[in-house]
């Protein structure tokens, strides 16, 4: 592995703090101030693309503290090698700085490119010892599906920090949802479908990009779920090579393994004259014509304008009705454990404990 | 599978002798024409995208003709059913007539995308029971690999017949290079490298389109092939998509286990500014450091001019020196056959028998 050119890493916290705001929508930063008993620890990591402004980073570190995070930005966060943040060594070595540090969360900055040829240089054995919760997407879904292999650990997809809250439009529900689900307090995920085949199942939840997941087919890195709900997105691929990597799913056996496929935004492509009438819509009949596994369309999960978090290797259930589509993301399993006035599974309308009542 | 509208199939090769050449450089068809003893038979058929002209696959006829070949076109060869040639039971069973039917050689009109979803519906058994000498590239690819895979038959990658002779530009090295090779009398392929690592081994030749190669990892198309002579091009993917891929391959445990890695043209990408240095290249020298094999660049093979027409699944051997590559696709075996004055492997310059003599 290159070494890369490093900034004076002891001093990156440093630079953050005082670097100028060169975009015009950060004028104003209207995130709206939470206040929790106790702030988590959320660490900020580099695996993936080099980041193009440390503004941003800054924006990302003073948005994710109003929404009740104590940020720790990785001294290689900012790192440049080539298209990279950094050499492959030193972003492998960052998780481990993540998961020795006392954080409960790790966030990807961005996505991009340069998780896959990682893969091999992640300490697997430190991060198992050491359990965090990793949000990140895109480019993430590489590590995402990694750790579920290498570990048998739940990861999240989610926003990533730059991209997400690096700016002062920051989504509200992509917000809410990040928070409730980091802190556990994210039982069920409703929303609209419009082409739905019907399903009430339960699985390990796993998937993310797609051309990520198809990448590591064959590999190490794949975890191999059964009778899972595999939810899949993808960005600027014409529909006849998001068919191309369904297709390779398909015939390595992974897709009528599943209970549910579940798909995200396919956005961002062009279409051409010669598709003569081949678009997004005639892959998902295709996909139905080739499985006999029920097919829900219309998470709110990809590059598009708003993304839902989840967790990649906990069992959920999935349930479509009347339009609707429900993921439930805690099951409350009452005889897992006390419940007390502050149980957080168990406040509010004791109902949502029952998945059927959620149907509404 | 979706029925297609299909033209009145019986008719087509009235419709091909009468399209209108509509494209200006076709007024002339100026390739030499071969005279052999025997012309080929050879089988055209659309597994892939439609044809976007009837009339290049006239003038193809008409060169394909002029080289010495006897030109079959498949009934369903002008089908459209979206993007694709036909709805994919007829390009499947397009397979099914080639074999039936009796060509020496079974060419793909052109490349495109739609032979990854056809592959669960081809009749290898039937093809296995008829030999021929299957050929085209790019999407075909996948084709060639799920052949050997499924029936350890060898089969050709090299030109297209709408994309290479479809027009009066007619390459004559690649002409000249795949008349040679369905005749049977190409012995060695020479090619200049500026970026060859040492070399001389022996191995079953196999590979393609890099993203296609890719496309079949942990499916049961791919063929397992150990100690091979893998060889890779690509067009239009940015060299982090190459590397991604590639990434697939190292991690899947394929790219250790050849004796040589042999890369053709990558291009038509565009780097942009945040590559900052990144580049093709880079993904060569990062290839080299993941990897203990061989790596030999250079290769004339792929989407740019020219593409060399090789076996695939056939042992072969690869050797490199002074600035040069040699690829022995007829290893003259003394002992394997009778010799007499009509043999083209002894024909002309003994000495050619000698691998050895063969780097000058």
């Amino acid at each position: 592995m290159a070494t890369s050119k490093k900034p004076d890493d002891s001093q990156l916290e440093q630079r953050v703090n005082d670097a100028q705001i060169l975009f015009d929508e950060a004028d104003d930063v209207p995130v709206e101030k939470k206040t929790y008993e106790e702030a988590l620890g959320l660490y900020l990591l580099s695996p993936s693309s080099a980041l193009p402004e440390l503004a941003r980073l800054k924006v990302a570190k003073e948005n994710l503290s109003r929404l009740g995070f104590d940020v720790t930005i990785d001294k290689a966060a900012a790192n440049q090698h080539m298209r990279f943040a950094g050499a492959d060594e030193e972003r492998a070595k960052a998780f481990s700085r993540a998961a020795k540090s006392d954080a409960d969360i790790v966030m990807a900055t961005r996505g991009g490119y340069g998780l896959s040829r990682l893969l091999p240089y992640i300490d697997w054995k430190l991060l198992e010892k050491n359990p965090k919760k990793y949000v990140g997407y895109s480019d993430f879904t590489a590590f995402n599906l990694a750790l579920l292999a290498k570990t048998g650990m739940t990861s999240f997809t989610g926003p990533n920090a730059v991209g997400d809250f690096g700016g002062n439009q920051v989504d509200d529900l992509i917000a809410d949802i990040f928070v409730e689900s980091m802190r556990g307090e994210l039982e069920i995920l409703s929303f609209e479908t419009k082409d739905a085949d019907d399903v009430d199942a339960e699985g390990i939840l796993w998937g993310g990009n797609l051309a990520l997941v198809a990448s590591l087919v064959g590999t190490p890195y794949l975890p191999k779920i059964k009778k899972g709900i595999l939810f899949l997105e993808d960005v600027s691929e014409h529909p006849y090579r998001v068919e191309r990597l369904l297709t390779q799913l398909l015939h390595a056996g992974i897709l009528d393994k599943q209970k549910a496929i579940v798909l995200g935004d396919f956005n961002d492509y062009k279409l051409v004259k010669s598709d003569n009438g081949y678009d997004m819509p005639e892959v998902i009949r295709w996909l139905r014509r080739e499985v006999k596994v029920p097919v829900i369309t219309g998470l709110p999960y990809g590059h598009a304008d708003m993304r839902v978090t989840l967790p990649i290797g906990k069992k959920v259930g999935v349930a479509t009705q009347d339009g609707m589509a429900y993921l439930l993301l805690d099951k409350h399993e009452h005889h897992d454990h006390e419940h007390g006035e502050d149980c957080k599974v168990c406040k509010g309308d004791k109902k949502k404990s029952s998945k059927k009542k959620h149907k509404k």
